[in-house]
């Protein structure tokens, strides 16, 4: 069995990360609320530095290593907002991070790992390549592997999210979380049972990559359909760690349709006048559909975990 | 000579509307400061209710009025921001507004005003109809005109924002504010040279509708030229009220054009995930290209003005 990520955890990384990231502001809107039938409370992580929660794990896994480790620096695979972060996370300490990505990343998410001073191999698009690729890393710089997800240190970083959220908005009847490896979802949903067994915590994924709620329905770790959603960051797959945490805390999980999700986007820009990511908008959409079953005026608190896009390539 | 609108009028306003409005945040951005060689202080009117400042100015106008007055309503005419805002300051205070719009403003805009509890009437496309449309209203109904800028209730309400601004900010070297009539930016440079005589106060417009600076320039009123702009929100002319505050309290008008507007938008949508109206935007962009003849790290004080956008007909 392994042992159990704590709040206890997610406490220790709050005070460590603090200094380097935002604690971002929590958005309400009144029109939201009445498409809603309930109290809808937004923690912006779209505000977040580098644009999204990812900077938490990245940075709590960043100062945890020991001087020795850390000097060596760190590697990770990730074509998405965690590889702008542990980049981030690294420039922070000093260190320098090794980030493979698959040769054809958009020139985009490369251009924000170097903005951040992280150094880009780049590999075939496959896991195996990605693996191997990293593995080489690791034997010839002596670095440590920071997994986007498999990494206990970046889940309780991604706790502190909902811990800043319940000790700003009292009695939450529900949290929202949108779920891919479930690195967030483990870090939330730890944080908010400690904070109020009473909640209920959902996980919300695309019905085109639903493997979270396959996995939790049969109980073992369902492997993603070829996932094609507009959601691109959520369509990695649980680890054992993540699948763990969930099923011992997590209370149901919502799928959202691809028009589900570019609604519940337009509704936020349009309404909260701010920018959220695809798969920002996959935990705001259960909520603006009525799914959650929540009696009328329920408080449900929403993550809104990145808001980086392509503005040339916009849904609506 | 007409009475200027003074600070305490300003004052007066705050403490009247401060129930009915959101104290809107103020962002900052370390890569847009790096961008402009300044330090950017963002005032996020676009997060206002009805999604711009024009809430202020409209909320104390219909605040101010006496029972009598106010029980018979208020009129307008405005396509814009203005129309929507009024309308539900009335709808506050419980009172009818009759929302004067040309016959081809676009859905989307009745539909705010009507949302808000506006009631339509719309004329030809012409600034002939909309006066006598709107005299006639007012014959009618025995309502009070709350003009968009040329009222005294309207320009102090709109000084609101920079009060806050100042109030947060210290030791701002600029403010910048978009013109279009002069109502915001006569309301900002009343708070803002009030709070802190050294500021240079900034009048901002695209360089296809520069009425404001050739009328500085002049000693004139100018009338615009046809302008097309995506700025739909700059488009007014100053009237003698505005020009006569202008004069006396703005320090530069700049101009920047089109690619220029729509570069700061995206700058603003991409690094602040918000999302601004391309008539917000303008007041960024001078900032953003450094043309303000500021000293390395100044600090710059940004009306971002609102964020109504139709999502459907962006310009990326």
């Amino acid at each position: 069995m392994p042992v159990d990520v704590s709040f206890e955890d997610v406490r220790a990384a709050s005070g460590r990360i603090a200094p380097h990231i935002h604690r971002t502001p929590v958005l309400t809107s009144e029109l939201l609320d009445e498409m809603a039938g309930a109290r809808l409370f937004f923690k912006c992580e779209n505000f977040q530095k580098t644009g999204s929660f990812k900077i938490r794990g990245a940075t709590n896994a960043v100062l945890s290593l020991s001087e020795d480790d850390a000097k060596r620096g760190v590697v990770t695979h990730s074509s998405g907002n965690h590889a702008a972060a542990l980049s981030r996370a690294a420039q922070g300490r000093g260190v320098p991070a090794w980030i493979v990505m698959p040769s054809n990343a958009p020139a985009v998410k490369k251009a924000a790992v170097r903005a951040y001073g992280g150094q880009i191999t780049e590999c075939e698009p496959t896991l195996a390549a990605r693996d191997s690729t990293a593995q080489e890393l690791l034997r010839r710089t002596g670095a440590s592997m920071i997994h986007p997800y498999d990494n206990r240190e970046v889940i309780a970083g991604q706790g502190t999210a909902a811990m800043e959220l319940l000790e700003e908005i009292a009695d939450l009847d529900f949290i929202l979380a949108p779920v891919s490896g479930g690195g967030l979802l483990s870090g939330i949903s730890i944080s908010a049972k400690a904070l109020n067994p009473k909640i209920r915590v959902v996980g919300c994924e695309p019905k085109n990559a639903d493997d979270a709620f396959r996995s939790l329905a049969s109980g073992k770790i369902e492997s993603a359909a070829k996932a094609e959603t507009i959601a691109d960051g959520l369509r990695a797959t649980l680890c054992p760690l993540t699948f763990g945490i969930l099923r011992e805390r997590v209370d149901q999980i919502e799928t959202v349709s691809e028009d589900e999700i570019v609604g519940a986007m337009r509704a936020l820009w349009e309404r909260l006048k701010i920018v959220v990511e695809p798969s920002g908008a996959v935990a705001a959409a259960p909520a603006l559909l009525g799914r959650l079953g929540a009696a009328h005026g329920a408080r449900v608190g929403i993550i809104l975990s990145g808001g980086n896009v392509d503005l040339s390539e916009l849904p609506f």
